[in-house]
């Protein structure tokens, strides 16, 4: 680039960092690193970030936070804007609404929702942003249909997604694994996850995509402490409320669905309402 | 915020434009959307989009696009910068070198490496940007290991990841099934995809994260024909030297690794070198 101005390489800077931010969640960053990378002052860098910091609160992005010390810096903690997220869950509750989305045995079909990117992303920018305070180490879900949004709540979330199998694989070395009543047939099933894959102490999100009666729940709580691990929280995309009373531990969920029979229609619907994830506290 | 000066808010908009490009790769917007965002004209939006497109040319964050006509506007099309990319690869290949890599069966521990999310996201990003020209309208993979990259992969392209079952479920609705010969026993399998997954017509790139026979790519293949569509790409994350020989299609690999018997240590140990991925055209 040619010689410039300095408000044009204040410019610069600011589209440089932030876009580091925003592809960088939940990742502490120091002054130095920008300041190396242009060779300008900290405190040039620390204008900047001010700046920015304005700018992304403004507009309901996120928050960067400043950690004070030798091994501190700033973190980028992003939010999805209010007016999104209303807009997001209405956009699912229609999705909800239409559709053959009752399968057999009461289960909920959601995939094609989770398979979409900017639905995905949004829900996973939600969920992590609800967690991101609790020093979490790993998310943890059980294969298959949680695992795209465990990716994104841990790539948000700046830790490690693990997946626990259902079955033995041969890919997996040496495993623990644990018995849980199976939601689907109400018979036990076994569950187990490489021992690799969890450090000991790690402080545990659960996220799964349904949960209706929390068995598979209440079974990666057990093999998470199998690990030497804390579940922290717990959160599911949707919930069914057709399901067994069973006490479990408290859970967040964005959506309650109920199916219910429309006489007039003859047929069974799906109604949903918005979940616990949205109480205030 | 206050009333600002006209040169302040030119610097709040590249901030507010350039994080909504990072945010939103591969997705069309246009100019209007950030003129009524900012209530300004569009010829000022314009001036800043240029401004970030150079910044982000120079630093090699990737292109912004602009597509002309009534339906047109602009489009964030990333890359990793190829100092990123080199060191990507480096640690890679150090961290394969180290370990207990070698399971049964010939196959190689790699779950750790893509449960990291700021790896996942580098090698995603990687691969999303070699394909992103190609008109792609899904990112398939079979369960269970390459999932999160599928997921991640199909986020930069902003298209939907879709997930091929290998054993039935109940909460699939109506599938389509083929049996191929599966790699780690050389017998007969089946794998399956709910119809509602996968549109017909489309064009797919298959993501995998281990190739050692090619027999489940094979099955992915006649398993989206089936779908009428069309497998355009194909891409693994590290490929086994160590195979039978046998006709595949044209696939690129990002790693080729080799499991080799070091005599002075007595052990098997794993060689890795880069693959076709990075053959220049």
């Amino acid at each position: 680039m040619e010689p410039q101005s300095k408000k044009t390489k204040r410019n610069q800077r600011i589209v440089y960092i932030s876009q580091y931010f925003i592809s960088h969640p939940n990742q502490l960053v120091s002054l130095s690193y920008f300041a190396d990378y242009f060779a300008c002052a900290k405190s040039s860098i620390s204008e900047d970030i001010d700046f920015i910091r304005d700018v992304f609160q403004y507009n309901q992005l996120g928050t960067i936070q400043t950690i004070a010390g030798v091994q501190g810096g700033m973190i980028y903690l992003p939010t999805l804007p209010e007016q999104e997220e209303q807009s997001l869950m209405a956009h699912i509750q229609a999705e909800l609404a239409s559709g053959k989305r009752i399968l057999p045995g009461n289960y909920v079909y959601l995939a094609d929702l989770l398979q979409k990117p900017h639905l995905l992303d949004a829900i996973a920018k939600l969920i992590a942003s609800k967690y991101q305070s609790l020093n979490l180490d790993a998310v943890v879900t059980i294969e298959t249909k949680g695992i795209g949004l465990c990716v994104e709540v841990a790539r948000y979330l700046n830790i490690p997604h693990v997946v626990v199998r259902r079955s033995s694989s041969d890919m997996d070395g040496s495993t623990i694994s644990v018995n849980y009543v199976s939601g689907s047939h109400q018979r036990v099933s076994k569950m187990e996850l490489s021992k690799a894959s969890l450090q000991p102490g790690s402080r545990v999100l659960i996220i799964d995509d349904f949960l209706r009666n929390g068995g598979t729940m209440l079974g990666l709580m057990s093999l998470i402490e199998e690990f030497d691990c804390k579940t922290v929280a717990r959160c599911v995309f949707v919930e069914s409320t057709n399901k067994d009373p069973q006490p479990l531990p408290a859970y967040d969920s964005l959506l309650k669905v109920e199916i219910v029979y429309n006489k007039e229609a003859s047929r069974f619907e799906l109604q949903s309402e918005l979940g616990n994830f949205f109480d205030k506290k």
